[in-house]
């Protein structure tokens, strides 16, 4: 384009100059066709798999060979990724941009479940754990009042971007598990039509209201928060008694004048890393009980422990994010499908989207250039066998490529199954997962067009005994080591986001124009593309 | 790959041969920068916009000048699409491949809402639209004893694919309406814990169960199908008195023993084309009346008639068609994004996903070859402003370029809203979405890396007065519509689907080995690469 051409910012990577990236390059000229008979063998998918945590991680569809492996670990080693991760972990700096204004701070979420074994012993980390740990403290304290005073059965969850996506994922996925009586709402979007649809739902006076934003300030949060204190003091109540605050320290949210309680975060969680922090620890303490809320933890802690294993069939986090690297920049397919057969995962892609998308969607490099590689890939996708009977069509017979990214579980969580002609419906799920895996690489090559399949196209499959708190706690922390390994390997800052910045800037120059309109003054600055927008909606 | 090189089956296609293809390539080799400082003017966002139906299509924010426009109404008219359109909603067989077995039949869900003005005038399409009728008249008299009677205030859709994400997404997308004291709920996946978590939460007594599945025998369907029956027999009721079907005549499902009442759909009704019939019409009646399933038929076959336009400006579908292909095949981005800055709307991109993947992710064109270029896109999105709090960074500083498809309106659904600083949170949201679109194409370009915006990304805008059930109407046939151009353009068969045909095979052949298991017999047909997953089961 030609505004980066003619741009002073350089171009150029690390990535592009390290020797596995030459080899691996070399070796993608001519990868593997997994369709071509003989390929796949059962003895490559009983070999082909890491193990960690509960899970285990089937790589024999992938379109990798043991060279291609060994070039991958190569390509880790030469990018230091598991001392990144030491790094990390251990609360350095990892979020910044050498030479310019940024961040500039470390990313702890790790920090926020550092409570079990082998905790980290560096003071920074140790400092931020013991804070954390303090918040636990105070929401035991919390949760313990609540039951006991039984004033409460309903929570509305105010918040939006990773406030709202990933706590509302890992609500959905142990709906199961929701204690007695309780109901869960949430709140996200500047549309007012979703404030106003939830809240008829409500039972005020006997509901809890959480208010998420680490900022203290962003525009659909503090503007729905506005419309549900409304509502409240139009129901003769005090917002005071029922809404909560989870926030840094000492921004506008953070007033026990205004709320009945304040739980924090810091500066080095990132909104879509904080699930494990009080953004996600209230709401699921509430719905589920704080027992629960710390299987996920422990759960969470663990496959971090498991990500800064140098064994690549132990560390599943780093064996995933090379395979990845493998598929979009040496394959160069642009996007990867997340597919849970699991229809309690069922917004569980929507979380994945943005902890990975918002990560590693960059354009230039820690060094602050242009990056001449593609950096992180489009994220979608549906809960299976639903997919399957949508866009699996293309998945199978389109002109497009897609590796997909499969999650499965042996067992059900409800314990509701029925024989059906011999077999249970968790037997027809799993029967579909591996039947997919299996039609996508080998394909099937008649000489009717109309039934022609061409094969060769990869799936990765992580598979789990169950869905339980633990494991989905492991889940979560596998997805978000495996996108810090990816930035790490790209070296690119995984953990900023300055793409929403213009478009809040120029949200508000509109919005100046609307309220303009309304009291009829003049706009303080001018801006005729604006201007042109809103004068199509005059004609309605 | 190679057993693509190795087949029997040419390669070739109509498409790559049209002159003005072969314009638009060249015209592709320098596409207009919209980052560039005057390219995006007011006049510009005045003008470059059609107009139908009540909606508005922006497109002044597409990477198109005059002549590219004119080029692709060559393509247009090269292709013979208005043609093919008459001639698919006269009732032609559209639905076919040359020379080999196909569906061969026509595509006929425009009959499902053709009861108003300017109705088809040949054969096929009257004697489609009577039988539509028909139905349309059974359910009035069912509703109306439904209401008289008042014995059922809940209903449970089961159903998968096409008869549920259209559906569904259309409910969501009117759920303000809903009537009082109902309530509806939706089972799909064959992971049991889908059945049991709904079916914990339905009164039996008062509910309603529309099983739908057009062959009358799809797995997950009649899986759950036989849950839900063992429940109600549990609870002392009858599923007779309880269970309705939609499907086609003369199916295992098409039987007044069983059910309360069968609804009708025909062959020439595609699943993911179904939601006007009765796949949606019923569960719609019930949830809000017959009125709004009845304007929701007229917005759709307004949005048809326009689909017959020969002025570009006009025909929206056809509009939106031709930008597509032109970002897909001549700018060569992958995917396409779905936003609808409406909340109501937040299962709409699902629906559009199946839509558009399901029909045109084909990899053979209508005469039985292998195209040559990239036919359906990879669809995916979720609602703003939400989806700018998660993925939209790539979407700024990533190294993908993906178009983006925004939907707003200018009135909310609810009446309620609030003033907070100002503005509505209506005005905040469309503020969002002009800004988006307008940050996206023009960027920022400073010398700080960390701040710096290609833009040059283009986006397109349906903007709407309000969505009102004849507004998604019109919306339901606009991108039905659009879908069906882009495959009368690219000459591929939207309306079948045989990539979903080699997972089933296989799918059964692993269901055999689990009934297997079960039953301690061995199986019938070896499959080595099947056992070798299920292996991998019993390590849990």
């Amino acid at each position: 384009m030609a505004v980066i051409k003619e741009s002073k910012i350089q171009q150029g990577s690390s990535f592009m100059g390290y020797k596995a990236t030459q080899k691996l390059n070399k070796l993608a000229e001519n990868p593997i066709d997994l369709s071509v008979p003989g390929q796949i063998t059962p003895e490559r998918l009983n070999t082909y798999y890491g193990q960690a945590c509960g899970f285990k991680l089937l790589y024999g569809t992938e379109k990798v060979t043991d060279e291609v492996m060994q070039a991958l670990k190569e390509l880790a080693d030469e990018a230091h990724v598991l001392d990144k991760m030491e790094r990390m972990q251990a609360g350095e700096t990892v979020n910044y941009i050498e030479n310019y204004p940024s961040e500039n701070r470390p990313a702890l979420h790790t920090a926020t479940r550092d409570f079990f074994e082998h905790p980290q012993s560096s003071p920074k980390a140790k400092e931020a754990a013991l804070l954390a740990r303090q918040e636990v403290e105070k929401l035991t304290s919390f949760m313990a009042k609540i039951d006991i005073e039984k004033q409460f059965d309903e929570m509305v969850c105010i918040a939006i971007g990773g406030s709202d996506l990933g706590p509302r994922a890992h609500y959905y996925a142990l709906e199961h598990l929701l204690k007695p009586k309780r109901k869960i709402h949430f709140i996200s979007n500047v549309d007012p039509d979703d404030a106003a649809a939830v809240l008829d739902k409500v039972n005020l006076k006997r509901a809890l209201v959480v208010v998420i934003s680490k900022s203290g300030t962003t525009l659909e949060t503090a503007t729905n928060e506005e419309i549900a204190r409304e509502r409240f003091k139009k129901a003769g109540l005090n917002p005071k008694n029922h809404f909560i605050a989870v926030t840094m320290p000492e921004t506008p949210m953070d007033n026990r004048e205004r709320y009945l309680e304040c739980f924090h975060l810091w500066d080095w969680i990132g909104g879509r890393y904080s699930t494990t922090s009080m953004c996600g620890g209230v709401m699921l303490s509430f719905a589920f009980g704080f027992e629960v809320y710390w299987e996920l933890l422990k759960g969470a802690h663990d496959m971090d422990q498991a990500a800064l294993e140098p064994d690549l069939k132990k560390n599943l986090p780093l064996l995933a994010a090379l395979l990845g690297i493998w598929n979009h920049n040496f394959l160069h397919y642009p996007t990867l499908a997340i597919i849970p057969y699991a229809q309690a995962l069922h917004r569980y892609p929507a979380h994945l989207q943005q902890l990975d998308m918002e990560s590693n969607g960059k354009y230039i490099d820690q060094k602050g250039k242009f990056v001449d590689f593609e950096t992180g890939p489009i994220i979608w996708g549906e809960p299976g066998t639903n997919a399957q009977h949508s866009f699996f069509q293309l998945l199978h017979q389109g002109t497009a490529t897609v590796p997909i990214f499969m999650i499965g579980f042996k067992k059900t969580q409800h314990h509701a199954d029925l024989l059906v002609e011999g077999t249970t419906s968790q037997e027809k799920l799993l029967a579909n997962l591996f039947a997919q895996s299996l039609a996508l690489a080998v394909g099937q090559h008649p000489d009717n067009p109309n039934k022609f399949f061409p094969g060769n196209r990869p799936t990765l499959i992580l598979l789990g005994e169950q869905l339980t708190p633990y494991a989905l706690g492991a889940l979560l922390s596998f997805y978000e080591n495996k996108v810090a390994f990816q930035g790490f390997l790209w070296e690119i800052n995984s953990f900023d986001q300055e793409g929403v910045q213009l478009g809040k800037v120029l949200a508000n120059k509109i919005i100046e124009r609307f309220a303009a309109q309304r009291n009829k003054t003049t706009n303080k600055t001018p801006y005729p593309l604006g201007d042109a927008y809103l004068k199509h909606l005059e004609s309605f």
